[in-house]
């Protein structure tokens, strides 16, 4: 992967959870809701079609019951168990998105997430995010992106575990 | 597909030259560069990577001889001889496009050609350019897109009929 510190972000860990379940964590909306956003925070809708080109959009709700609006995005690459592109740049059928309405999130970006095998039965876990400006970047950054994506991680993580 | 007036231009012609010239009209360079756009206009560089994620960039020049910087675009679907979708709001690797500085065309898009071989040996030809926004879609028909679109594909099929 050719990550670009200026405009990427990235999360790398290995993770004591088999692949099979950081996929199905990542790509059945019943589990991913549990764990995709730092609680309090909720996921409070989630729609996959998991083929590029589908859909995938999830509905984030604030502690206070806000419900914050966001582009349906799309999946570019689909490698079950592998590696999963999403953007969203683009919606459905491959549709470009206006500008998002999102006070917070209201920047483009591509996920690109990989996952490998480790010989204990664990996840070596890539997620990156890629930008188009250094200013979403950067913004991408100060909105807490590393502390919030390893605080989901764990989440999923624990409920593997707890076989979830 | 899925079209919408208000966000969508197509092209739908049946022309008499078969699938594999076109999608090698499509897809090589070389061939590319003499029939893109409409004449006196030229594309002075051309440059494919024929896979999901690869780039697909062009520049084209105007009659007075001025290059128009445009943002490098990407594949997302590549079914040889039957369908090759690529937009600009994407670059190679997917990384997400930065708003372009081009002052005509400087709207996100995204292009799902779809060809279909016909009994006679030629082709169903069908271009769809999907937009954000309406505005994008009105500024991009307003541009002449009718009119461009289809000398350039009269200009592939006289191109193949000389054996191009």
């Amino acid at each position: 992967m050719d990550f670009d510190p200026k405009l990427d972000l990235q999360q790398v860990r290995e993770i004591d959870v088999p692949v099979a379940d950081v996929w199905r964590g990542w790509t059945t909306p019943d589990v991913l809701m549990q764990w995709f956003c730092p609680r309090p925070w909720k996921v409070v809708e989630c729609e996959i079609d998991l083929r590029p080109g589908g859909i995938f959009r999830t509905v984030m709700q604030s502690p206070e019951g806000q419900n914050m609006p966001a582009n349906a995005g799309a999946y570019l690459v689909v490698e079950p168990q592998k590696r999963l592109v999403w953007t969203n740049a683009l919606g459905p059928g491959y549709r470009p998105n206006p500008p998002s309405d999102d006070q917070q999130m209201g920047f483009v970006f591509v996920v690109d997430l990989r996952l490998e095998a480790m010989p204990d039965g664990g996840t070596r876990y890539h997620a990156r995010v890629m930008h188009a400006t250094e200013a979403a970047c950067a913004a991408h950054a100060a909105m807490g992106f590393e502390q919030g994506w390893n605080v989901a991680l764990d989440q999923l993580v624990a409920l593997m575990k707890q076989g979830g």
